[in-house]
């Protein structure tokens, strides 16, 4: 029996072994992730795909690494309240935001990196707050974030809280530079995850509330699209409106009200001086700035424009959808794909930017390299579908931004069948005692059950902080619908 | 005991379908080789990496699929001998040819669509060629390869063999199509591999043997190259030359004699109507038409044209390295990288090729997904690094497209170590015993042991057939480094 049981042991053990060499071989197939290196580039041309994925499930390594966090003792030196801006490629990421299901996330990599580098304790008392969240598949190129980071600044500075139990002596001479928070952070960051520049913040300071604007690109092919139409009709979602009809409802998380204000929408070429004719390979983007987005909110903006730009749908269609008294529900439509977009700026008032040269060459280097991989990939295919359509092949008007398959026949969107009303959606909740009406300022109003009301923060214009309430503190995934746009 | 034994096997059988599932989701993870599917695009948007690699390599099957293929009756069926035509992108294989340390190549899975739609018995018997092998990571839009094909023409047709014991009734009556060959194993090939189309040969046509030419192509953006230099360097390499200081020398396989003939060389704007100023971002193609290649010739000419456009040497480095009595021996210097590179054409004169043009268009529409994947992220990219470059990062100049890693100062080829020269390469062989002397007709002159003088069958200008015997015919990787180029 138990010879059995052996032999059953050493199979699996051999199988183990067989899957995990397959899982390596296949992470250092993997090219399209190792991006912003700071190694030289040549040297693997088929690196890891995420350096820090293998080690972070293992849970004693993780053990490990917070009880080196313990052994250091972060009270004895300075913290500073400061401002990180971040940039990533979410094309291998379940999102920015930490899950529970998955430990692939930016956020994840991010912790791991401040843990290791010992410029932060533990996350909960790292004062962290994020400007946005981005959903799965979707990258930034300035995501901020403000935490509190060890520093070396024993003499105080803009954010800087120097120990209590600091005698005077030594450590009170001048102070040196603070640490070198972008190249520690860079270093044992995924190459895919970058930290661009850093920026001393005043206390109180947060990423998430004292962000003025954000800016979203979504870039796409012209195929057979009729863009300037879309320009036209991007230029519709300028204003402030209540925008439930183009975004996918986030009642459950306390998202109550929809109105949003879009500073700018246009929809332009992504190289001005190369348009000559209507080539169908040539790249446009469509690029919207605003106070603040709902959740999905710019995918289902530019679903509208794809849809219009096909001529499905006229640029009407937008000014109707907006117009919430005369279509209250939202018309059951599949919002755009989640690899074209970009959280491109998130803009701040009052924070002064250390950028780092030489640290923004390297990743501008690594970006170019894989700009050039992804260029002579693009070309190659590009180059087939040219031999193929010299031979006869039909080229296909599908426009594949546009989640779910293709419909046979189109419905136009205000035929459709509709989604839930807000009042439907509240009612759920209220009948499930999640949410409770409350008296408020502006009269009964619905808030999160035990929650202040939604009106106590807000001034016009600006997203109120206190609608999204943490339910729940341990996971994020509940924080700032308001702010994400994706 | 035995209870500990069996708790070690349940936590091994957990890893086990932990690995397993991590394996899946990075599979489901591996974006860019999700190609030209015959399925609707948007059904999955991050697809299976390669649907036969997971079931290749269990062994079990393969015995079945065997087993399978015997049961089926060949014998009652006529046989056709055609040409393929076939395009595949190169990036997650191995290369073309069937390889003995990994199954990861083009051909293994294409026999093994061969036999899984029962159009081969077995590829021993298949009566195989192929025009040329490409290298790993090189991809081809117009790869030949002739074999014996199950057909449905009873009565005969161009390339057909009837069995002999076919008996004249119902089976003589007047054929009806032949098999629909492409459809058939577009549908069991992986994505990024698409049989394009077929054409029915003549007894004794053979893709190796008959391919009057062989074009490649080599993209690669300007940077900051000279490409009007690099245009008029590439002029240089059209005639006749002996080539030995532009690959890598395989002597070892046989090949035995550099002089080869170059059609026509050229470096190009992919898009020429979109040239304007000297953009670092516009791609150029090398495109080089041969009559024969010799192994890592064209990665070998494009690694000079790269040197060349860097201005590290002049155009004339090609003249005097194609003069191998001033310069006979190779100096040491890297070729280009292998993911640009394309087999873009095979010629073959007489060949009737049958396009199923469904086929063809949903080829195209699946590459035209993919390259708008592709294009968008290439976009994605451009858009970070033009922000990047707008903050002050310094652009790279180093050209990424050489192996290895980039060189502090730059040694002129001429003033390099060389590699050992062919002479020194073929006394190696003697010493092995595995070339001896031989008498020809050019008098006395090298051979691989035991083979035919290779001028027994050569013509000016094509390279010789019998120069490289398969010293052993089921491994296929001795086969014809001739022809190939990369």
């Amino acid at each position: 029996m138990s010879e059995a049981l052996i032999k059953r042991i050493k199979e699996l053990e051999a199988d183990l072994e067989k899957l995990k060499s397959q899982l390596q071989e296949r992470s250092e197939a993997g090219d399209d992730v190792e991006l912003m290196s700071n190694t030289s580039p040549n040297e693997d041309t088929h690196c890891k795909l995420n350096s820090n994925t293998t080690t972070s499930s293992i849970s004693s390594k993780k053990g490990n690494k917070a009880s080196k966090a313990r052994a250091f003792d972060f009270s004895a030196n300075p913290r500073r309240h400061v401002a990180l801006r971040l940039a990533y490629l979410g094309w291998s990421y379940q999102g920015f935001a930490v899950q529970e299901n998955t430990d692939n996330t930016v956020e994840a990599r991010l912790f791991e990196a401040l843990l290791k580098t010992r410029l932060i304790q533990e996350r909960q008392t790292s004062n962290y707050h994020r400007c946005g969240r981005t959903d799965k598949g979707v990258s930034a190129f300035s995501q901020v974030i403000t935490i509190d980071l060890r520093s070396t600044q024993f003499c105080g500075g803009l954010g800087v809280t120097v120990p209590e139990h600091v005698v005077a002596g030594a450590k009170n001479k001048a102070n040196g530079s603070e640490l070198p928070y972008v190249k520690m952070l860079n270093r044992v960051l995924p190459q895919d995850i970058r930290v661009l520049d850093w920026a001393p913040a005043a206390e109180g300071f947060s990423a998430r509330f004292d962000c003025q604007s954000r800016t979203y690109r979504y870039y796409f092919p012209r195929g057979s699209l009729d863009v300037t139409l879309m320009a036209d009709a991007a230029k519709r979602y300028e204003g402030t409106y209540d925008f439930r009809n183009l975004c996918k409802m986030d009642v459950g998380n306390g998202v109550l009200q929809f109105e949003r204000t879009i500073l700018s929408a246009s929809v332009k070429p992504v190289r001005p001086q190369l348009i000559s004719g209507v080539d169908q390979y040539d790249l446009f983007m469509f690029e919207i700035k605003g106070l603040g987005f709902l959740y999905h909110q710019v995918r289902c903006m530019m679903a509208l424009l794809l849809l219009i730009g096909q001529k499905l749908e006229a640029p009407e269609i937008i000014n109707q959808l907006l117009d919430v008294k005369s279509n209250p529900r939202k018309p059951q439509y599949s919002m755009a794909v989640d690899y074209p977009l970009v959280l491109h700026d998130c803009h701040f008032e009052g924070l002064s930017w250390k950028q780092e040269t030489e640290e923004v060459t390297h990743v501008l280097s690594t970006l170019q390299q894989h700009w050039t991989q992804s260029a002579v990939r693009t070309h190659v295919l590009h180059g087939m579908i040219q031999g193929l359509e010299a031979r006869g092949g039909v080229s296909s008007n599908h426009c594949s931004l546009i989640e779910g398959s293709r419909q046979r026949n189109y419905r136009p969107l205000l035929e459709r069948p509709c989604c839930e009303s807000l009042e439907s959606r509240i009612n759920h909740f209220v009948k499930r005692g999640r949410l409770e009406r409350e008296e408020g300022e502006s009269g009964g109003e619905m808030v999160l059950r035990g929650k202040r009301s939604k009106h106590s923060h807000s001034s016009p214009g600006l997203p109120a902080p206190s609608e999204m309430p943490l339910a729940n503190k341990s996971t994020h995934q509940q924080a700032e619908p308001l702010l994400t746009g994706e």
